[in-house]
């Protein structure tokens, strides 16, 4: 693909449907704006690894026929725990048969396991799984995503998780965004309240080296508590760092509001959330980050994500990659998940894969929707964005295009350059 | 691949595992007997179309490293209603609101909307959307399967999709079994009664055209009843075809004793199925053919499959691909269904889509298992077994062998041959 990866300008004519976001800029992320992109045939050129315009001509070096295909901006996932070392599908089978969660991480399984077999991986290894599992991501269209740290359990083993992460941007196309989950398990021999405070003392080595973004904690009975969260919340603020958090995700602990209180930019899992925290989610300037393949493949319990589209709230889907509670790297899969379980409309389900998570990142304005100036991360489909959804389990992406190059495409493609 | 596709002798070499049928030959197609395929490294040769010898030399003209991968039987996909023409995403869109199968049917929906598009459409359509599917089929792992009609709703139009579906062989690599779906709905200005008089006349031609191995029939109350289960059973005998039933989808309709007593070669769906007949299946030569994408992207009801696997039935997934109630493709997206709704093991899910999908084609002499003899159906994973329902969405397939002939294979393959 040289002659592709080189191209400057590249144009993409005369697609089918060519996905455009409402015109009513930043309200397009409420749910209740939901179901108002527009679909209609065109093309998109492309420059200096911009979108350079829709429905005009840029003078391309490259032509690519899109005549039967459809443009969808780049997929964002917005909470996977990449990069980890191995599987976890015995724990798995396991699961299957009905054992809970809690009993399995009681058992030395769960996080415990991938933190144990992260440190007896080597980095080579480590990196070689992540970037084949990046490349599965952007064969189903994802083109940006976040990658966590949480499988460290030590101050060195995160960080030594964080630098495998920046050593990943270099082997994927994608670009990512680096979140320190340096609250997910109370490490052994400790005291959430002394984990914290060696958390704390570490952090300004860990921002001052660019390792972080964000910050997130797992706010469960066997994880982290309320007045955790708060201490995260405070930590985040005063290094300029986002605020994310694992939130209602087996046990109803009414985290939401207090995440709110810290300025959570996103509350992620919500399988337990209180009736009460729709409302106020729909309100708040704080994502609500579903991740039905955990649900799916975990507990059974349903986000009330109908209810949360509806109230208006920043409604996100995620993969959340893990070995764990959901090995799945294929968002589209999560598109058809959330459709049938949630009831949200294949508009919705894009949306909260595309703009809204790429609010959750903070890269909203640059990414996340095909608008002119915008970064061209964008995806060449094979059937309309309902079909996402609706043919489960079917890969709908010919090709993929990331910053303006043309990084992945299907082996029919090369008929469609002209 | 021209070079893989002319090898006649082929050995698949230092295989992590490869997945044999327990020693007990048919009983290992009942419940009882789940869970005990093994799992050992070794080796695979193929001469001749065929498997020469497991842990053997045969001599091979190519030779494949399979160092990190496992072999496993090609799958076996029992329930399809390939060909068909366009999709029914609209019709899917309403399902995920709320309207219930029933209405979506009469409004001309459902069955009656494929039975028009594929009037409306030339062949040339849709042999190439079948072989598009069949060719997606083969990437996910799927080396023989059932090809239905049952949207002609004439007797001239069930006989072109039968012929359709012969055409179609042609253009797939992979082997069909054809079945004539000969009462799925009863025709527009017709009774049940009339249409299956009409049908009698016409099944010595179909016969003798070589048309149909098998007949099937949807009971249900908006479609046929039980003495109509029991007159096609009739028909099947008199004319030597097996025979198939879509059974116990969304009402409680007792047929599974009928077709038992019929002779039914399987009873598809099951998802309404009477507790009392759990046991009945468990002793009955007629497999439980479980269709999870069915119930998943449908009704939400779920079969009893549990039971039914512990009661000894004669367990089986398949995709039931069709446009409007599961427009699914791939198998391993089947597993990962079912070992969740199910509580089914991999080995489970395994054996339902290999050896005893194959019974219900009546080819199991012949495929669904690595037996020296059997013919050379066989995937390179790149995980083990337990992957495949773990890693939903996952695609772990390698390389694709088909009557001894290298069919499919990711672009990294071309560095494991010597």
């Amino acid at each position: 693909m040289s002659r592709l990866d080189q191209a400057a300008t590249l144009s993409l004519e005369g697609a089918e449907g060519v996905v455009r976001p409402p015109e009513d800029g930043l309200d397009a992320l409420r749910g209740a704006a939901f179901g108002r992109f527009r679909d209609e045939p065109g093309s998109v050129a492309v420059a200096g690894g911009a979108i350079a315009a829709l429905d005009a001509d840029a003078g391309a070096e490259l032509r690519v026929d899109a005549r039967g295909c459809w443009i969808a901006p780049g997929l964002v996932d917005c909470h996977t725990h990449l990069p980890f070392a191995g599987w976890r599908a015995g724990e798995y089978a396991d699961k299957v048969a009905g054992v809970p969660y809690a009993e399995i991480a009681a058992r030395g399984g769960g996080i415990a396991a991938s933190a144990r077999a992260l440190a007896e991986a080597g980095d080579e290894a480590v990196l070689r799984q992540a970037a084949g599992l990046a490349a599965e991501m952007l064969a189903w269209g994802t083109t940006t995503f976040e990658r966590k740290s949480g499988y460290g359990l030590s101050i060195e083993g995160e960080r030594r998780q964080l630098e495998l992460g920046r050593a990943l941007d270099a082997r994927v196309v994608q670009t990512t965004a680096s979140t320190g989950l340096l609250a997910h398990a109370v490490p052994p021999g400790t005291t959430a309240d002394a984990w914290l405070d060696e958390v704390q003392a570490a952090l300004p080595g860990l921002v001052a080296d660019g390792l972080v973004q964000a910050l997130d904690i797992f706010v469960e009975e066997i994880a982290f508590g309320l007045e955790h969260l708060d201490r995260m919340g405070e930590l985040a603020a005063r290094h300029g760092l986002a605020l994310r958090c694992h939130a209602e995700q087996f046990t109803t602990m009414r985290s939401v509001p207090v995440a709110i209180a810290a300025g959570a930019r996103s509350v992620d899992h919500l399988a337990a959330l209180h009736p009460d925290d729709v409302a106020l989610l729909g309100g708040a300037e704080c994502a609500a980050v579903l991740l039905p393949g955990a649900e799916f493949l975990g507990e059974e319990q349903v986000a009330p994500a109908r209810g949360l589209a509806d109230a208006g709230a920043l409604c996100v889907l995620a993969t959340d990659l893990n070995p764990g509670t959901s090995p799945i790297a294929a968002l589209p899969v999560i598109a058809g998940l959330a459709a049938r379980r949630y009831r949200w409309s294949a508009a919705e389900t894009l949306a909260a894969m595309t703009l809204n998570a790429a609010w959750v990142l903070g890269v909203h304005g640059d990414r996340g929707s095909l608008e002119a100036g915008k970064r061209a991360d964008l995806l060449l489909l094979d059937a309309p964005v309902e079909h996402l959804p609706y043919r489960f389990g079917h890969d709908p992406v010919v090709a993929v295009v990331c910053g303006g190059r043309l990084v992945h495409a299907r082996s029919d493609l090369a008929e469609r350059l002209r």
